[in-house]
């Protein structure tokens, strides 16, 4: 077991603070990785303030993971100390089930482990990236090409391959008609990698404020929601709609925005159940999607599809201190588009 | 114009009445078709009630209609007399938009002309199959193989092509695990489908009843929904959900049968909205489709896979003085599985 420096969640309304925690020692297929940064991604506040169920305190969240490969085990093949290596939102699966064998562990069947706030294979409880080092199983270790800017790669760990995913399953390419439905750190990424994939991108935010960044990101055009002709304007116009908001929204209204056989999918997790009149999924045979975060493989090709395309999020970096701060501007969407800290203060 | 007997509605409460109504002459590109068979959809009900809109009475629904060519216009190339032909759920649509272009008509975007209630071109309102004659536009008239028994055929032009399209266009096929939920008129049409193209199908009826019926058909297997333990026994086994069911389902908990990529797709279309929890569809990456009839050429190819495949629906045959009560059967859900009224009696 090694000690090592972290910022934790110790209840739901108090703030992080500093602390130490216990990692695991370096197993035959393990890998510990010299945090470099960590991403903050909104799921990490929805899970302290436990938003999303009952969690074990103290807890590190981050699951937007980089550093570089400071130990490896007996039998690691993947990766060599030296490594710029990166972690996503899952350490570990069952690797049995038929999801599991198929690549996609994120859907495993018995539940994938969790980077921090999970039940860990030896019974402890998983803790996350704000912190200096981690223990990972090599298998759920990514390479990290030196090309994506080292600060700005932890994002793609989680916002990355969370639209990722959906942009390369629902097939966007050349000509796809794709809205994104938020900018904010999953929809600037939405954007950045379906313009990169060819498609025709469109965004939909409540207002205008960010309209040059999304044309800035080769979005063709930024329409606010708040005002509904923009419902009107773009009635049928979409193939896919990446919906990366997690409020409660007019789920009808997004659906009437699909052409034939669209896709609305939603990334973002709503707490309340979303209503919906089975008349706008019938006229045109639309669909009401999820889908959540990416397989390992997946989030490798991510990173590579980043790397040859040079595509990065656009982040402000800060220093570990200031992470209770970096919360609240997280939930007043003051920040363009995601908060990494510097593990180097931690 | 010809005069033509019919049954028709009067309003949306009282019973439906012996009367006459005008066909319009036969244009250079129609066919005028003496009904044999005409099948009663549950949709006929709800539209002669209002329940789905206001409608201008009296009114002659029916949109599952057989019978033979009497007559055709001088351009007319598709069809000649003599030919055993049917009519499903549209007469028309604009013909230029990109669906209709695609050859889905179905999914007009100026709405298609349906066979009863809607505005014809001319300004008339389209009067369906309760009927011993139509006058149908060439390019919305199929072609009936002989190998289908006549009277069966009807309900093939609206119950068959509403449950073919959706297993055809999610994929079904050779081991596909489908559900079928309902079953009646459409649920029983979709398992004699669905088993014809290799699929694995299980039923989801409300009570048991109907097993024999569905293990004739071909199903591996029934389950009641009334018995909660269903949803913990198929937990995450099916790749396609056809819904045939038109009342409000707890759809998270049929989301809850999908396997990984999973579909439910609604053929049935309740008034209410539907609500659901986003976790059901993100973990899996479900989808919650609709599907609506099919367009003609698909629907061509259906008439000729249920040839190929000897597959008909199984009718009650009726005289047309008793549709009243058969509407009363159809509510209490009292037919095994779809009524046709004999034309000759009308």
């Amino acid at each position: 077991m090694r000690t090592v420096d972290a910022y934790a969640a110790t209840s739901a309304t108090e703030p992080l603070i500093k602390t130490t925690i216990e990692r695991r020692d370096v197993g035959a297929k393990d890998v510990r990785i010299d945090i470099a940064y960590a991403g903050i991604c909104h799921s990490d506040i929805h899970t302290v303030k436990e938003e999303w169920g009952q969690v074990t305190y103290p807890l590190v969240v981050g699951h937007e993971i980089v550093g570089v490969v400071a130990e490896v085990g007996s039998e690691v093949t993947k990766h060599a100390v030296g490594d710029r290596v990166g972690v996503g939102c899952m350490v570990n699966s069952c690797r049995k089930c038929e999801n599991c064998l198929a690549g996609e562990e994120n859907y495993c069947l018995e539940g994938n482990v969790g980077t921090y706030g999970a039940v860990d294979r030896d019974g402890t409880i998983t803790q996350g990236g704000y912190s200096t080092e981690v223990v990972v199983d090599e298998d759920f270790v990514l390479r990290v090409p030196e090309s994506i800017p080292y600060e700005a790669a932890a994002p793609l760990l989680c916002a990355g391959i969370t639209t990722y995913s959906p942009l390369h399953h629902w097939n966007v390419g050349e000509g796809t008609k794709v809205a994104v439905v938020g900018m904010g750190g999953l929809g600037h990424m939405a954007v950045k990698i379906a313009v990169a994939m060819g498609a025709e991108v469109t965004v939909l935010s409540q207002t205008l404020a960010k309209q040059d960044d999304s044309l800035r990101y080769g979005a063709k055009a930024h329409f606010a929601t708040k005002d509904e002709a923009t419902f009107e304007t773009l009635a049928r116009t979409f193939d896919v709609i990446i919906n990366t908001v997690s409020a409660k929204l007019p789920i009808d209204a997004y659906l009437g925005l699909l052409r034939r056989n669209g896709s609305l999918v939603n990334v973002g997790a709503p707490a309340e159940p979303l209503s919906l009149n089975v008349f706008n999924l019938l006229g045109g045979r639309r669909s009401f999607s999820g889908s959540m975060i990416g397989g390992i493989r997946e989030t490798q090709e991510m990173l590579d599809f980043c790397a040859e395309h040079g595509i990065a999020p656009e982040i402000e970096l800060i220093e570990a201190a200031r992470v209770n701060e970096a919360y609240e501007r997280v939930l007043s969407s003051d920040v363009r588009y995601r908060f990494v800290i510097d593990a180097a203060t931690i």
